[in-house]
């Protein structure tokens, strides 16, 4: 079967062997993928990752191990990307996406979606209803991942927050928040994309439009910019006592001043992937519309130019159909 | 009257003027303060603050403004160190050590207490019981900072606990930990200092007694190193979804990386000043002992001798009597 890998570089394999399942799994034949910066992040060198990337994904299901139900061959499915031992005290609280056995699609010991077929436990797979197309379907993952806030930090009706990036993760996170009635400022550097938001009803800034009364004005800041320096603007946005929420994974260059989070003390909340339930009845409702955030759709074979799209400034988020 | 500044150096300066109270202040007259690594730090350019040092001490109330009850005339106090308007949002929350509005004793825009006289406002002053030596009253202002933890976050009774950094700042942790029953585990470099907390019935490990078993392995690591090094030892011995509690203001000069904070969602607060009333209680009630903490006892006039003192490796806790 053809599958996208990374070893030394990014390769399209055309006879990469069918996945087997085990007991416990499906097999999930390929509709549509998405490329997530993390994708990108592993061609860097991210997590030492080796093997078929991707794991934003919608399938049908094609097989099912002798433990799984039969019922599920056929549907349409989404599916949960940490894949866990279910046998201990992560597991346990619900908390399989900590599990310290887990396997992640994709990204860690487990070969991902950019191919024709790939496996998932069943655990991890949920069937979805027809009034979610397959282009919103593959924005479950990222969607979660957004809604993930949510389940960690609670945002007040009356809370001042800030969403600092507007690449595709900040998008993601403005559409859950625009769908959950939450007050909020999006800030970044590009109007076009601030303009998603702002069609959401979002307040927007410019990074050139903050101000002085901008300093401290925040009950909650999502840092959602992957650098450096919108680690510290989104640190000097928080107002003492107020909540940082740190969405994307930072790797300081330069040294890093925490001294502002002591002083006035600050919680930063690390935040990563989230339950598909929540997300899903938004999606079931209709109550999200990913369509603006799509920069392209491409196939398999035509990998090379979704990268390089993917890597363009101007876009968000690009998908694959098989 | 003698007062310890820093504008370029410290220096004793023998005849800085006797402050004036406001009508809603009162004069104290100093009988013993507490040297912090913030005034050590102040000397090397946090903060970027000129005038008199010290934040740490007990007195005697000389005289009283206008607005203030004369009963406070010849009462042993102590006082918490941030002046606040009164007058915003956080101060009507009870966040006076928050208020935007605030000077901070000895820190920031107000001389502090190195001095045979300082003064203070009304609200931030507090009797303290005869049951209070002056040594152990000196320490309100470190243990409320150490007990500033358990107003911020919940440790449960079966929270696994982590102490990171064995100087004054640890220990006062430990005794504040201890006191209030909690499991811990007190980790550093120097087995004389944290003998002090194995004494009080805590586990202690040395730096080389740490395993992989201690790895993502603590449900609240409270880091008081003050290094890059101990910031990323602490992060690393937090479970995920666990917490890391920041007590020192931390300037990375190398990169510091935060992947971990995202991937595992651990939750950083940063921590600083407390209230003054719990941790009183426990010293009124004889429930903590800082004697082991106090490395030695100067007179203001041998204030060369203490700093000296403050800045071995050895030392804990200088004490300056006036």
């Amino acid at each position: 079967m053809k599958a996208l890998t990374y070893t030394d570089c990014l390769k399209l394999e055309k006879d990469y062997p069918k996945p087997k399942i085990s007991d416990n799994e499906v097999l999930i034949k390929t509709l549509m993928v998405g490329i997530c910066n993390t994708d990108y992040e592993i061609t860097q060198g991210y997590m030492g990752y080796k093997g078929v990337l991707g794991h934003e994904f919608v399938g049908i299901v094609e097989e099912a191990g002798r433990n799984v139900s039969k019922n599920l061959i056929g549907k349409r499915v989404v599916g949960e990307i940490n894949c866990a031992c279910n046998n201990c005290s992560y597991c346990a609280k619900s908390l399989q996406r900590h599990c310290p056995n887990r396997s992640t699609l994709g990204i860690f010991k487990k070969d991902g979606c950019f191919s024709e077929y790939f496996t998932l436990p069943k655990e991890n797979v949920i069937e979805i209803s027809k009034n979610i197309d397959d282009i919103t379907a593959v924005f479950t993952e990222p969607l979660a991942a957004a809604y993930e806030i949510i389940e960690q930090i609670h945002i007040k009706p009356d809370s001042k927050v800030a969403i600092v990036g507007d690449g595709k993760l900040g998008l993601c996170i403005s559409l859950v928040f625009s769908a959950l009635n939450i007050d909020f400022t999006h800030i970044g550097k590009h109007s076009q994309k601030l303009e998603i938001s702002k069609n959401l009803g979002a307040k927007i800034k410019l990074l050139e439009e903050l101000n002085e009364k901008d300093k401290k004005a925040y009950d909650v800041v999502v840092e959602a910019t992957g650098s450096t320096g919108g680690f510290e603007l989104s640190a000097a946005l928080v107002k003492p006592r107020g909540n940082l929420v740190l969405k994307s994974t930072i790797a300081a260059k330069e040294g890093l001043n925490l001294a502002s989070i002591v002083v006035d003390e600050i919680t930063i909340t690390g935040s990563r992937c989230g339950q598909f339930k929540p997300i899903l009845r938004l999606l079931e409702n209709k109550k999200i519309n990913v369509k603006p955030l799509v920069s392209g759709i491409y196939t398999i074979d035509d990998y090379k130019s979704a990268f390089e799209k993917n890597a363009s400034k101007e876009s968000l988020k690009v998908l694959i159909k098989f």
